[in-house]
């Protein structure tokens, strides 16, 4: 713990990271401390070194040896941990095992849903016929109790066999009262599936053990270090058997005569894989104890960061700007928060744009594809937008390797490039489309 | 082309390799030459040097670059190509996302089919309530002939929605005729699903242009020295829509207007990922072409030498040691063939524990254990065998690596230590077991 976080310490510790980009999207992809990239491509080594001895003898016990790290950081029982690539094929794992009654059965989810885990939600209703319904969320509300009465409102009218809630929205991010949605979800007798894709590493998971959801989903590659691609599935005890991995593997037909270690041993070995990122779990918990001091002075820095960042970017921002936020200021976790970027209040022209925008998703998308472009190769600064409620909101990122300079140079950036590809798209509407 | 196949080619080529090693394996895990492992060392640091360029910008069209290049040097169409992560996961793919009518539908698979793809269709019929049914094979068939009409006996007599065969079988390795098995499908409009595993890199996939069967996968990791892991999906045009990823992801609800690209689109990007083994795609069909000479120089040194070492294995096994092999001899790919280990002949006690191992699964299972750990623990040396109709069959690899010194040290070390094992247990069953 020599070295301060800020820039000397991502000098310092991540190294494979281009030095003249500025990292203030953390949140989509996550950044990979050198000494644990350099373990992964150890591991790949290790696996050419005798992949017959690798594949036979060492692998399956190397992952439970992981997933014991892993549930000794996080304080969970690592008997009901499993390692899956990310979050979206966690939820998967769980969607597409899961044995519904498709003549029946309904699941409830939010708009604000990452769009992968409702697309998986989708795929089962128009293939099997999974029934849904999606409880719609408009950030900010009010304070938890909104979301809460809004979940409520759908949980008391019908009856849900499940219910896959975030804990903490990807874009714009924002967290949900998870501890109370998973309360609510059992009063309903509606088993819980909860979307942690953001989670480890920026939240304690430690409410698992009281609250006992029946399926949570973290990724490991976000907040956690983990090398891309990893993620931890948490499932009740009660699911252990009917869970299948995906892809269903040898596993499904071996007899396993331990229950406790049931979910372990089927999903330590589900074909040849590369279990690179997974193996380098406790490389990663190793770099934040005893490098970075402990997920509190990590978060703390976060916190501290991101109370800085806001008034600043709000500032460059200009009149109109604002911050994400609900009454009781518990939208934002430590690593991420929103900032509205004010387009109507420069130039009275942009209305137009942004209702094209919002009528038209297509072209919202190419209007974004071009403004990601300019950001990441002319200026190597980047931080998403998206439209939510007819704002665009700017999700920032706070990772311990940032400093308040980043969100200067970032804000500036955004609002320079946002505000040159609507002058361009201004000026092709006024020759082109004289409808407007 | 300078250094010669063998073992000067290994030291070479192939550094990663424990050099003590003996590799006689090769088809269970493949091996991966050291310029393809380095690249794929090198695609893991260039993912982290900017993950937002990386993954918004690149790794998509970098994706279907590799695609492409696979396509060019397999003779097939790449739009029809998809990459996922190894065989078992693109049979799950396809089964798991064909709209099968639950109620009625009917798949038909072998019993010589990969465990992990019968087990896909076991899960169906489990969750789901998929029927199917099985074809019983016993190797060696007489000849093609007999394996076509035991298809045809079952295709014949119920409609299949769906028939599930291998190229080339594992355990024993074997090929079977499957051009005819896909004429024989199409006469009786059931659709093909093909489990290749063992195909790119060992047999002509050029067939797939004119027979047209309606889903193919083929490892890359196994025989194409891709790093673990890697397969491709061939998905005939008229499944492109219906046929989704593995996770189900962002794509799902993607409008992709050309129709053409939309399979490439598609499973181009699924969620983050490590896209480091699909992207050395490139740098092993570089390396067979420039370092190796090409398919069929591979393929011929393989046949060579496998035609040397069969009588040589033979020999050392001792009397009532034979060949698997069918009457047209077109039983063994280049890379694997099988020669019976005469547990019989050399100690007529040992038919106690051979009727054992066939009435009990477990006890073969505990038998295979201990041998296969001091092959590799105390040896370095291994060979995978099989029961297989009441016979021990040794599966041995066939790679350019390889000399004809390894099937000596190897057929010496599986003699050796299959008779030690089995020397112990039948000390254990005269003291505890007075059944027999």
């Amino acid at each position: 713990m020599s070295v301060p976080f800020g820039h000397k310490f991502k000098e310092t510790y991540f190294t494979y990271l281009d030095k003249a980009v500025v990292p203030i999207n953390h949140g989509s992809y996550g950044t990979t401390p050198t000494a644990v990239l350099d373990e992964q491509k150890y591991i790949c080594e290790q696996h050419e070194h005798y992949p017959d001895k690798y594949e036979y003898f060492e692998a399956a016990s190397k992952y439970i040896e992981q997933v014991k790290l892993l549930g000794d950081y996080l304080g969970l029982d690592y008997h009901n941990l499993a390692l899956v690539s990310n979050a979206t094929s966690g939820i998967n794992t769980i969607l597409r095992s899961f044995p519904f009654d498709f003549s029946k059965d309904k699941i409830l989810f939010h708009s604000t849903s990452y769009g992968a885990c409702a697309n998986t939600v989708k795929f089962l209703h128009d293939y099997y016929g999974l029934q849904y319904d999606v409880v719609d969320l408009v950030f900010p509300m009010e304070d938890d109790n909104e979301i809460l009465s809004k979940f409520e409102k759908k949980l008391s009218s019908t009856r849900y066999k499940m219910c896959m809630f975030d804990m903490i929205s990807s874009m714009p991010s924002g967290q949900l009262p998870y501890e109370e949605l998973i309360k609510l979800c059992h009063r309903y007798d509606t088993l819980t599936l909860i979307d942690g894709a953001h989670a480890a590493g920026q939240v304690d998971l430690s409410f698992i053990n009281e609250l006992k959801p029946d399926f949570l989903v973290s990724n490991l590659h976000k907040w956690l270090f983990v090398p891309k691609s990893c993620a931890f599935l948490y499932v009740d005890p009660k699911y252990h058997e009917i869970i299948q991995t995906l892809p269903v593997s040898w596993n499904y037909t071996q007899k396993y005569e331990n229950k406790r270690d049931l979910l372990l041993n089927k999903f330590a070995k589900t074909g040849t894989i590369s279990y690179s990122p997974f193996l380098t779990i406790g490389k990663a918990i190793e770099f934040r104890k005893e490098v970075c001091g402990g997920e509190d002075r990590i978060r703390k820095y976060q916190m501290d960061l991101q109370q800085q960042a806001i008034p600043v970017i709000i500032k460059i921002f200009g009149p109109g700007a604002k911050l994400l936020q609900n009454k009781r200021s518990n939208l934002n976790p430590p690593g991420m928060f929103n900032i509205k970027l004010p387009v109507l209040n420069y130039n009275q022209k942009y209305e137009i744009l942004l209702k094209k925008m919002i009528l038209d998703g297509s072209f919202f998308a190419s209007f974004k594809q071009l403004c990601d472009h300019k950001m990441i190769y002319q200026h190597k600064v980047y931080a998403p937008f998206s439209l939510h409620n007819g704002d665009l909101w700017v999700r920032f990122s706070v990772q311990i390797f940032n400093e308040i300079d980043d969100y200067v140079i970032g804000a500036k950036i955004v609002a320079q490039v946002t505000s040159k590809v609507l002058d361009l798209e201004l000026a092709k509407l006024s020759i082109n489309d004289s409808k407007l």
